[in-house]
């Protein structure tokens, strides 16, 4: 069975074309990873590309680029908008078709180990690769920024996973991790009151005591005059949507309020959906991985 | 958007090996289209491939097998179990990624006035293919056998879709149809009088009034002692699962009796499972076809 990952590397350069062009032609240069996306801004002087393939390319062109992003980034000469603490900032392995979050964390730590080794680009490990709780949220290992990361790498909680207690001169410290595809889901509420929102945001929402994986809030929709729950799953198989949206739907119903519908935003896994019809459908002993025909085809 | 596309040749030989090997080798000679799984059986003596691609490959590919098969099969000597007109005796196409019926239906007859072309093999046009009504159904076309075809091909109704109204002398004549996956679908309820299962089956059936792209019997589960919907889902997009789970669900409160559980039997499109979800977690303004990830990875 094909296997593939997503990678979406971002790198400290949005306005110089032929550097961000550079970047492109060595995301371009290994068979079996494609290019699907590059997006740069310049006001936050940053691009981010989206690679999808088989493991061994994939891990490949997340090394090349942080080489080439290192002979052609200087980081001491950068400044825009977003936070950022390296030429190539974050390093994300999403597990796409066939791959778990586990086989991820391991590509990040051979990336890792690789960029120290032959580049000297220390780095941090986030997300579901973190070697401890705080190393989790990108923001906090990033906090500080480039300019600050000589004085915060020498704090006892601050060394590098990988590499030493100081930043190379001009790439500054990559952050690598893996984590799960994040689908954006929103339920729509009959009520144009925000507040009831807020208070099955906060109910459903991990940080305050609901779903581990799921993040929430309250927002209004102006235009169609309606509240909407606004959620981030953040690991649709360790939180499924239709638990989050059962848990509406009786969260709802003490304020005599319905769901009137929901939206994906943008791409999603298609297991995230499928999970919800075998619940609904009350399919017994379903094989997503052998018997959904996509999974065999991928990769032909 | 990469398309892919599925075709399940028979032919009729499950005996001969060396026959067999001959149109394997076919089947893998085209980059482009995969064999995704070769069947025989001895006492059937037939063979059953499934093959997977572009539509250029596959289409390719299934005119080198009816050329193939001509070559080394003999239907004036051929026996088996299995109804059988024809050395290629069936060639379904079934649209799987990014491909409608109707992309199915222009394939099907491309490859049948092909075959008629070069090989000189005549051919009905089935399923969605078919040019009249009574030719939808496959048992219809090959009834009277190879033996029986001189003679059927005569009657005003039966002139071939395409070639000339007598038989390839070797290769008979094939049926060639597009159609859609067929995906096997089944209801558990919570009684063991399979007569309540009989009258839902009934109900729902597209035969007897219900809807048209299911076919559905009744059965005895004897090992947990329950009655079971038996569903043939023959379009899935024409009839969704969550519609025929529903009526079901309504049909069988009649009598108190209540659904236990599903089962999906062996492969199915994950659109079929995705149009549930979309249907119970209310998802507003879906686009299937950009926003599920597997359709874009396809052909990677």
């Amino acid at each position: 069975m094909a296997k593939l990952v997503e990678c979406i590397p971002n790198f400290s350069e949005g306005r110089d074309q032929a550097v961000i062009d550079g970047l492109v032609k060595v995301a371009q240069s290994v068979p079996g990873c494609t290019l699907f996306d590059a997006q740069s801004d310049a006001s936050h002087n940053r691009c981010v590309f989206t690679l999808v393939g088989s493991p061994e390319s994939v891990e490949e062109v997340a090394f090349l680029l942080c080489k080439k992003a290192s002979e052609t980034i200087d980081m001491t000469k950068h400044e825009g908008a977003h936070p950022r603490m390296g030429a190539t900032d974050v390093i994300p392995f999403v597990p796409t078709v066939n791959m778990t979050v586990e086989e991820c964390v391991e590509m990040s730590k051979r990336v890792a180990q690789r960029i120290w080794d032959e580049l000297k680009i220390p780095s941090f490990l986030y997300e579901d690769s973190a070697t401890s709780p705080d190393r989790v949220n990108l923001a906090s290992c990033r906090k500080g920024q480039f300019e600050g990361m000589p004085e915060k790498l020498l704090k006892p909680e601050w060394a590098p996973d990988y590499g030493e207690r100081k930043i190379h001169p001009t790439a500054g410290i990559t952050a690598i991790g893996a984590r799960m595809p994040l689908v954006a889901f929103n339920v729509n509420l009959d009520t144009p009151d925000v507040e009831i929102a807020n208070k099955i945001a906060k109910m459903i929402r991990g940080s305050s005591g609901g779903f581990k994986y799921c993040k929430a809030i309250g927002v209004m929709l102006e235009d169609r005059n309606i509240a909407q729950v606004s959620m981030n799953m953040v690991n649709y198989e360790g939180t499924q949507l239709y638990r989050v949206f059962e848990m509406i739907r009786a969260e709802a119903d003490r304020w005599g309020v319905r769901i009137i519908g929901s939206e994906v935003v943008g791409l999603t896994p298609a297991k995230a959906l499928v999970d919800a019809a075998e619940y609904y459908l009350k399919i017994e002993n379903f094989d997503y991985h052998k018997q959904v025909m996509e999974n065999h085809l991928v990769g032909l």
